[in-house]
């Protein structure tokens, strides 16, 4: 039988289906998403949960005139579906993306892998139809999670500020990855529940039934329900954005009547819509945490447990195993508990165990607070969610020297996720800051050994970055001892240095070089901040050839920053390099940084002219 | 006549004053803090409005035992003076910072030159007294300015999940720095104004009077002031926060009762104090936003106009100039229309200008929203303050590609402010990021040009980074093209290459090396991002030496990135890189980016073999 999801060319064409089409419809996209996300691994749950929302919010609006903007295209798969996309490859190479593109579709306003930014990106949209004169609708789609990020917060304020019109619908389903955390989820709580609801809900349906026009109906509700009902209401209704809700996220026809009234209102309105994640497979529905995000797996058995251990279990272990020792140690995630290996500790150490919501610049300054107030803290987070927390690495950690462990999860390459989620600017950001200790296992064994050393010994701000995934090889590097490089594997003609999960390949490179006779010494750094130059000089010295091999981005990386050290100390085209040093700038008048930096005209004159006499 | 101050060693000798000697004293702070920032420059009108709220925390506290976090430590001169500091060297090299500094005061807990950290410091302080079971309570000062920044946010939604005791002393003056923007700043409007403000008054103290228990009176605060008065109330309730207030932040006395009740509370609590900014110095009080941040000044004549132009007052004239003639310009700004020289912009084109408040992730990202609806953002903000949007700038600026301009004002070293203000990071964080150009003039010609040329003719997203203050010298170097370098003076015997404020320095230095006959060419590398190595290469070539300076910290800076670029081109130690791209990595499986990214053992076997073969 034909499906009617194969007649949806674009999301207008809902418009001519009735009710009872469209819930077959919701089923038929829900099939669609399990087998795609069955056979290429990808987000689930969230995605079941948005279904119907979607096709109700594609019905009250004009598209693609109008925009609708997804927070996290994790529940944006329906929407695709619905856009003349495909999920054959999906997050395969040139398949669809599994967050927002604008480069795949005209229907993705924005880029929407990380969370929190949509309500930004929308209120930015509809100021730019105000300074084009154009006139569509603008709508966000934000989860309840997502609230926790302050980002959002920051936008509802400022759209509060502007009044003018964009429709946020709160997908709320009671989670962000995991049971989602914070007062304002515990305020929206109250409001799904009981009474609340009904009462609003009778009274937005006699408000509509009543008064036709839209300007009374709008007086009616900003006057009669504000404040009357529900605290969630109060929360947003305080920023300044009109709350309506909350509707139920599987009736169809209940949201598109409330979207359409909210995108009639001449103002900022907040729909609150409560969904079900995992709604449709009964495994997700059971344990959507578990389906939030996941690999390839046979829909009728749902996700079989995986043996093969990987970088995230052995920090979880080891973070165990530390705190059972180290009474003050702390551990901090920003919403990943399950991803980040942390379940048994969030289980078994309840009262030093914090997840803070996706949060992440808040995580990083609690901890900060944590380890000034003589604590310990682990703060658990994925490499390209730490980019959101730079500044607070920077001023709540660094500038103060404060002993916190950076436990950075997914650097470097990460599969399917795409652009958003690469692990490839930490290296760089990192070890630009000063104070900041980084340092990146080869081996499960030596993650435990630095985890080891980063709470035990050291003192001060220390990062540990280690890729998704499992090892290839494992490597006896010894003890580890902060900036100090290990020869691996000894060599003639040419030094390979690498650390982190590059350090397997370049003795595999190693290893088949020696056998068409090109004998090479390979060197794993595993401190990358501060670096040994002095082994790497050694054995390129020895060998005459340095090749560098590391996953991230080039510019600020490690290869960059070796380099520059072996040529200054080198002569061939004599170089000096006057800069900084690496240590924080004091306050003091800016002649008193000049003199104190030697950036003087004098200085500079009298630091070249002696390097010259020295140099020839 | 011994002042009272003077008796001050610690802040518990207040406790020992009278109300009456209490209004002396803070007379006494207020001409301290006047006498100290009209010598050395600093913070004024802040520091007036919380004299009295200073006084009435530390006598509320038993310092240094509990905590009193400051959030932005600009608030914090009568705090200094009380804790035993001395204003007499202020901002000076070794003299007092004008921020919080750990390392100047036990009394200090945290690093605050950046607002909107201090609750995620003190709940993080609170959970360190669980972990190390120590009691003392902890209290955060936070301005009704650095409620606009997200992470205030996400640390409150956090405090309301935990519920632990945390005494939050909100400081609103109306203000940030200017005129204070949003929805929740027009929320704690209404709450200041008229009966709410008495009504709450009245039942605090009769409930204070009525129930000497403090259980009985929390239970009663709880019931029936909660929800009941203002929708400020509302807001901070709904996130799990109890609200008091507001009470009159110049009365020690009334101050003193409710942070006291508040402190006997276990719960966190918000107690909202309404000051005046500026207060007791008339100037001040009259033009607060003026008065802010301000350089040295007769204190009885007022800070007069300076006539002196600098780089911020060349932009904001050239944006100026750009609106009239593109209708789609537009001009963001967090929180800082004065200093970034938008005073004019802000009158003349009023539906194009948006101060978002102190939420400069939501400015990039807003920004972003902006490009994507076809306006063209100018991104106006610090370059310390940038830090904060850093993943902002790479998720939803350059993944995209957008055009959106960042001018980023404060670019390298800045005077006085200390460690958390120097604009030191920004080379090394963006130009890390693909799709990025970055652009730096050496005189305020050049930044005009680059801001034409950003504006008119670049596509993408473009960073354009200027200094605090004036231009030493001036430059005529021509049209502007990207990634062009220009030789802005011939010599025979080294390179000295530079960029931005630098340059002029590196003019003077060899035209001072002239003098002693050495013959120096002078580089001005215009572009920081692409980098023109092939023109210093060519000059390095022929002189056999090049110095290059950079006022930046090294790691990651264009010194490493050139002197990588230039010993990828020569020949003594051979050396390759092998890194990604200055590219997006897109999604798709690990094997297949390992594979596209020639990282396999079999691929880079290949590349190092050929490599070798084509080097000898």
């Amino acid at each position: 039988m034909e499906k009617i999801l194969d007649r949806i060319n674009s999301p207008n064409d809902l418009k001519s289906l009735t009710y009872s089409q469209l819930v077959v419809l919701a089923g038929e996209l829900r099939d669609e998403i399990i087998a795609a996300v069955s056979e290429n691994g990808g987000h689930l749950a969230s995605n079941l949960g948005a279904v119907e929302l979607t096709i109700a919010a594609c019905r009250a609006l004009d598209l693609p005139k109008d925009k609708l903007i997804w927070d996290v295209g994790h529940q944006s798969y329906a929407y695709k579906l619905l856009t003349g996309r495909k999920l054959d490859n999906l997050r395969k190479m040139d398949g669809i993306c599994g967050f927002c593109a604008p480069w795949e579709s005209e229907y993705d306003f924005t880029v929407s892998g990380h969370s929190s930014a949509s309500l930004s990106a929308a209120i930015g949209e509809v100021m730019a139809n105000e300074i084009n004169g154009k006139k569509h609708k603008v709508c966000a789609v934000i989860g309840d999670g997502a609230l926790t990020g302050g980002m959002a917060m920051e936008a509802i304020n400022h759209i509060g500020h502007l009044d003018k019109p964009v429709l946020i619908i709160l997908n709320d389903n009671e989670m962000s990855i995991t049971k989602n955390v914070g007062g304002i989820s515990r305020t929206l709580s109250k409001a799904r529940s009981g009474l609340g609801y009904r009462r609003v809900k009778y009274r937005v349906e006699n408000v509509l039934k009543n008064f036709p026009g839209a300007y009374s109906a709008t007086r009616f509700v900003k006057e009669h329900i504000k404040y009357a009902v529900t605290t969630a209401g109060a929360l947003f209704e305080s920023m300044g954005v009109t709350y309506l809700g909350p509707v139920n996220g599987h009736d169809i026809g209940e949201m598109e009547n409330i979207f359409k009234r909210a995108l009639s209102m001449d103002e900022p309105v907040l729909v609150h819509v409560v969904t079900q994640k995992g709604r449709g497979y009964s495994y997700a529905e059971k344990a959507p945490e578990k389906y939030h995000g996941v690999g390839s797996f046979d829909v009728r058995a749902g996700v079989t447990e995986k043996d093969a251990k990987d970088y995230s279990a052995v920090f979880g272990e080891t973070v165990c195993a530390l705190a059972a020792e180290e009474p003050r140690l702390a551990v901090i995630t920003p919403s990943m508990t399950l991803g980040s290996g942390l379940t048994e500790f969030s289980r078994k150490y309840k009262d030093r165990f914090f997840d803070v919501g996706i949060a992440e610049g808040h995580a990083v300054t609690f901890g900060g607070g944590l380890a000034a107030g003589g604590a310990l803290p682990v703060i658990s987070v994925y490499s390209s969610f730490l980019q959101r927390a730079y500044d607070n690495v920077i001023h709540d950690l660094a500038i103060a020297d404060l002993h916190a462990v950076l436990a950075i999860d997914r650097a470097g390459l990460v599969p399917g996720d795409g652009s958003t989620h690469q692990g490839v600017f930490d290296v760089a950001f990192l070890s630009a800051i000063p104070n900041v200790a980084v340092l990146a296992p080869s081996c499960f064994d030596e993650l435990r050994k630095m985890l080891i050393y980063a709470v035990k010994e050291h003192d001060g701000p220390i990062a540990v970055r280690y890729p998704r995934g499992g090892e290839s090889r494992s490597f006896d590097n010894g003890k580890f001892v902060l900036g100090k490089a290990k020869v691996i594997k000894s060599g003639a003609d040419l030094t390979v240095a690498a650390y982190g999960s590059m350090t397997a390949r370049a003795v595999g490179c190693a290893e088949a070089l020696e056998k068409i006779g090109i004998s090479a010494e390979v060197i794993d750094l595993r401190t990358v901040k501060p670096i040994d130059t002095a082994t790497v000089s050694k054995s390129a010295t020895k060998t005459g050839r340095l090749v560098f091999m590391e996953e991230v981005v080039r510019c600020g990386g490690i290869g960059e920053q070796l380099i520059t050290n072996l040529r200054l100390r080198n002569r061939d085209i004599k170089v000096k390099l006057i800069t900084l040093p690496d240590a924080f700038v004091p306050h003091a008048t800016l002649p008193e940084l000049e003199d104190y930096y030697g950036f003087t005209v004098e200085k500079l004159t009298q630091t070249v002219s002696e390097w010259i006499k020295d140099n020839g």
